[in-house]
């Protein structure tokens, strides 16, 4: 008898027929005498919805409140869950964030987890129950409603997973398992059976939209398997672990891209005074996520600083950065849009000097322009006009022989 | 300068446009330098949206389930209020029913009101802030969400007035006020300036569908003012109070209907054997209301009891009678639907023995086939079929002199 968490994203849970098909995947694990927690995410396209209905109001709605107004969605599918496996006699509670005990720190929209004491939880499991939680949300130590940021969720099934110890850790998605690429967009991609938490951490923070990247981060530091697998086909899916077998000995082991990106650049009318880092302190305090840092300074040239954001963290980039324009010491900032993130990962590029080089050969005999480049020790990335981002995928996914047929 | 609590009804939030709206009322009350707790329902028709989506699983849904799905519709409301009236500049923030403290018994689907701790509200209201609670939700002692059944959210305006000891609760609706009967089925219908608690409360029991019983009873023994008002058309309204001035001496000053009554017939083989209080202690253990019964024995005929409740309980009720038949000393039992409640409503009635009369007479006079009858010290309730409901109320209204031309 094992404990396990599986965890359901949106799409799995987009309709009550999804809920009865998800009850029925709980009901076979039950049966084989498990206790088993379950974190749901919001049905189908409700977060959306609701984001929609808070932008007819305003285009920059209060944080607090919009997190008040998203967790509601992960409630609806907790309950209705519960309400059919009750139905199917499976004794089963649903739980929100701060019933479950779910503690963050107080960053509405973007909590981090500081605690999470299981023995509520488990509890319930020694009472024989189904225990479902929502996922995403949390409560700040004031009682304060909070959520986790963009597929969150995952991160609240690995969190589970660490407070009660789990077995394991199922993350059930619309996909198999974790692929080489978005196979919706990168036709010839395949799917890996094994993979490092370092790599699928990148690949998650470059937006493979497969798992969160705190969740990956999580399940690292406490060594908890973690399982991507499909809803709907029954088979073994993507198993994360600390070192996985050599596959063909292949260099790199995934492309990863990630769209809606912008450029900010800022440029300096005066000496460059060290005010990089207040810069980056101002937009970290504002909770503004930059992902790639271009800093070029040539003599005889007005020094300038390009870094890349999300789209949707643009207006209040600009707002931040326009308030503390004296105090940070430039004069001009630009941006620009319509980009997008095109990445090669693997842990084994490290003892590769040519990775790098190959990638950017390929993406000139495609004619894409690359605009910004950033490379860490497992991977490379290259920011690309977003008209281009699918065929650069595709192009590095052949470059590296990552592809079925090859 | 006040301490105001307003409560706005479903229909009045039912969309963005109106949630501006409704900020935009709020606003002007907070110029005039009131202090303003908020009260909202669910935005139109989400419950019944998502009574429907937990139907479509199972027609007997866990009760917990429930008000865990149901009380998501409050909260979406609030903090989207909350962001409409942040985004006019004014500072407001909302409030889920265990924030707010609004405390329960663990009735799930029929809470009641323990107690609320006003001290929370109070302080965000000396920061200056409009404070915005979720109405008809609560939290019982031990951690679960509850719902304080239909219509509480009236009962949480009430219990927040009471807990700040507002001035006066303001009940925002899609009426100008209470009127003598529902102007939507009796076209004749006339507002009321004023009415007294309990003639309120008659009208709230028999479905007036102004206001929810509890809360007057609330308001009453808290001696609360009350005043229901027009979400869209700014006038008085009708203010409800201990003691009214008489107006045209009216001795009926409403007339009320439900529809959807369902009575169910009790028969006895056995001789009675005062199991009378065991059926109705049993239902009320059961959470099924009872409203109307009537008892007969007659020498030489089986014993029987009929008592009508809400459609929605039938099943409910069915079960619990035939698990408890051998217990309660029964062996048969029957039910007729497609029922409807019509009543006459007037605190003078008491001096005043003809009235009965002359109600059984006009129905009589419409070919309108009484099936039970109730009578209190302030009113006079038939049971109809369904389809002579509106017919019988604006026979009645018209008998009584309550229309606008008379």
């Amino acid at each position: 008898m094992s404990k396990i968490v599986m965890k359901f994203g949106g799409t799995s849970v987009g309709t009550t027929e999804k809920i009865a098909h998800v009850a029925n995947r709980i009901r076979k694990e039950k049966e084989k005498g498990h206790d088993i927690v379950v974190v749901v995410s919001a049905m189908g396209k409700t977060t959306d919805e609701l984001v929609k209905l808070a932008h007819e109001i305003t285009e920059s709605p209060t944080k607090r409140e919009m997190d008040m107004l998203l967790t509601t969605g992960e409630q609806v599918t907790m309950s209705l869950l519960a309400i059919q496996l009750n139905a199917l006699d499976i004794d089963a509670i649903s739980l929100t964030g701060w019933q479950a005990g779910l503690q963050t720190d107080n960053v509405y929209r973007n909590a981090r987890v500081e605690n999470l004491d299981g023995s509520k939880i488990l509890n319930l499991l020694e009472e024989g129950k189904v225990v479902i939680v929502a996922g995403f949300q949390g409560v700040s130590s004031d009682g304060e409603i909070t959520t986790l940021g963009r597929g969150g969720s995952d991160t609240t099934a690995v969190a589970i997973a660490v407070s009660i110890e789990a077995d394991i850790c199922d993350i059930y998605t619309d996909v198999e398992g974790v692929f080489t690429s978005d196979p919706r967009f990168v036709p010839n991609a395949r799917k890996l059976e094994q993979l490092e938490y370092d790599e699928m951490l990148e690949l998650a923070n470059l937006g493979a939209g497969v798992l969160h990247p705190r969740a990956v981060e999580f399940a690292k530091n406490y060594k908890i398997p973690l399982r991507v697998r499909s809803s709907y086909v029954e088979n073994e899916g993507t198993i994360l672990k600390e070192e996985v077998d050599v596959e063909k000995n292949l260099v790199v082991r995934g492309v990863a891209f990630e769209s809606d990106i912008v450029r900010l650049t800022i440029e300096y009318e005066v000496p460059f005074n060290g005010s990089l880092a207040s810069i980056f302190t101002t937009l970290a305090n504002n909770h503004i996520d930059v992902d790639i840092i271009v800093q070029s300074i040539v003599d005889g040239v007005k020094p300038t600083v390009s870094f890349s954001i999300k789209k949707e963290s643009l207006s209040e980039a600009i707002t931040v950065l326009e308030t503390h324009k004296e105090v940070l010491g430039f004069t001009f900032a630009d941006f620009e849009v319509g980009l997008a993130k095109v990445s090669i990962v693997g842990s084994g590029m490290v003892s590769n000097p040519g990775v790098a080089a190959q990638m950017f050969d390929r993406l000139r005999k495609e004619n894409i322009p690359v605009k910004m480049v950033s490379t860490s020790e497992i991977k490379v990335s290259v920011v690309v006009p977003q008209q281009n981002m699918i065929l650069a995928a595709n192009a590095l996914h052949d470059e590296f022989k990552l592809g079925l047929s090859q």
